[in-house]
């Protein structure tokens, strides 16, 4: 690390960090970026993106490689670093990462939000019979046999979402109850390619020629062409805890312009507390932050 | 027009419009799209984006052909026609068109803005030496001797920017004042390479090889590498105004949803009002609505 002080810190290199650092630092902000992990976040878990406008069909490394190629043309410094804290002290705040410290009037927090799994489920069948976004991946599954695991309204709306696609699909409840909203639910009984299964533990994934195929669970083996897996999500914003910027669910609450309750403490992507969670509405959040902070920075 | 009945009619083939059919086609839904021009939208007047994350440099009729094929490959109806107005009966909009009558539970407004600009200026310039938005191309003029022409906030926001990337700014305002916020204008003063021409109106504008190089005024010509015009924008809400959801200045209201007061009629892009009108965020709005209509409908 040479230069320790900047105008902007994005924390988070996936689309989001990403697409603040672009327009930035064509904008000759001076900003860098810390991530801790790969850069290209989510993306680099989607074999396939069909989504992205302009981009017809491209794998999430391939588009992850191409936004960091934009951000490194640029010469954004990108630090590879975890984060383990922040301080604010007279307006600086002062990120502590396992290589040092560094300081900003201005963070970008894009550390995005990681969906809960499975222990005995390998990462890798990610996009190859499991998937944990059912808008991006449904459509895949196209008159095809779909299961969802998961009881809470994210596992519900896949389910109303996915049979309007599928040729059928079966929920899988751990409890003999499920927790989304009534109103969800309400709608489920007018499903008729749907079956629930109540208080059903699933035990392990049927894999095929490195497809997941079925899953396995306590009555008996479900084959599945997709399996969408909808057991809560984990908002990465734990070392930010201190800034009292967090909702009970640990997602971080901003206003239209993304800006937290802090002033200079910004969030953008996955780890906003937001209602549709896609690769355009994180480049959208992390636009609308670096233009307001371009604005703040040129008066 | 063969099929008159759709879930989601979307008005617009910019990039909101096509990213908004690129969602809801996906899934499924019968949507068509309603273009009265050509499509692409605000993206056939830019030469270059460079601003667009993970496509590194592209003409933005390349960046229109390319979005326009990712909905032309999933077949999503194209209507080239006019719309008049909208009639809503029954909860059914109606939406009448130079070509018929089209009816649809949802619409998706993404018609839109034209910045305003001066008779005599041949539209062919745009991205030749002018342009109307300084984030997109402020930074090709770095060190550079540009132009803003205009005395609202616009202006004056492209101003504070430009005089830290240009080599000089010259603000030429028709009046002897300047009609921006004070808190803009107070920090203008700090800028030692802003010069700002009072009373001046511009006359012409000087050409050579195919390129704007200078503007001519009242008071002389004056050099420029790169022009901002700044004199408004009309946002493309007149045929809605019978359903009152524009603001006072043309720019559709929404909630966070993208959906107006009225039920199931969303606007997105540089027609909804918001602060930030940039590719990026059209996109986000777009898939914000779509995803919002997709769950509403499998319900």
């Amino acid at each position: 690390m040479n230069q320790t002080h900047y105008d902007v810190i994005i924390i988070g290199a996936g689309a989001a960090g990403l697409t603040a650092a672009l327009f930035l630092k064509r904008s000759s902000i001076n900003c860098c970026i810390i991530e801790g992990g790969a850069p290209g976040g989510q993306m680099l878990k989607s074999p396939l993106i069909e989504n992205y406008p302009g981009v017809s069909k491209i794998s999430g490394i391939d588009l992850a490689k191409n936004m960091l190629n934009q951000v490194n043309e640029l010469k954004v410094d990108y630090v590879a670093a975890e984060v383990q804290s922040i301080k604010i002290e007279d307006n600086i705040k002062n990120v502590i990462t396992d290589k040092g410290t560094l300081g900003a009037e201005n963070i970008i927090i894009a550390t995005g939000r990681v969906p809960r799994t499975f222990d005995f489920l390998n990462p890798t069948f990610e996009g190859k019979g499991i998937s944990y976004c059912a808008i991006c991946d449904g459509p895949l599954y196209k008159n095809k046999d779909v299961v969802v695991i998961g009881q809470g309204d994210s596992a519900v709306e896949a389910v109303l979402y996915l049979s309007s696609l599928a040729k059928s699909v079966t929920l899988i409840c751990k409890d003999d109850y499920l927790k989304a909203k009534d109103m969800y639910q309400d709608h489920l009984k007018y499903l008729d390619n749907l079956n629930i299964l109540y208080k059903t533990n699933v035990i392990d994934f049927k894999e095929e020629n490195g497809i997941v195929v079925g899953v396995e669970t306590n009555k008996g083996i479900i084959n599945s062409d997709g399996c969408f897996i909808f057991i809560g999500h984990t908002p990465a914003s734990e070392v930010f805890s201190n800034l009292n910027i967090t909702n009970k669910d640990g997602y971080i609450e901003t206003d239209n312009n993304m800006q937290t309750q802090v002033r200079g403490v910004y969030a953008i992507g996955d780890v906003r507390c937001k209602k549709v969670f896609q690769l355009t509405t994180a480049v959208g959040d992390a636009t609308t932050a670096a233009v307001n902070i371009i604005k703040d920075l040129s008066k």
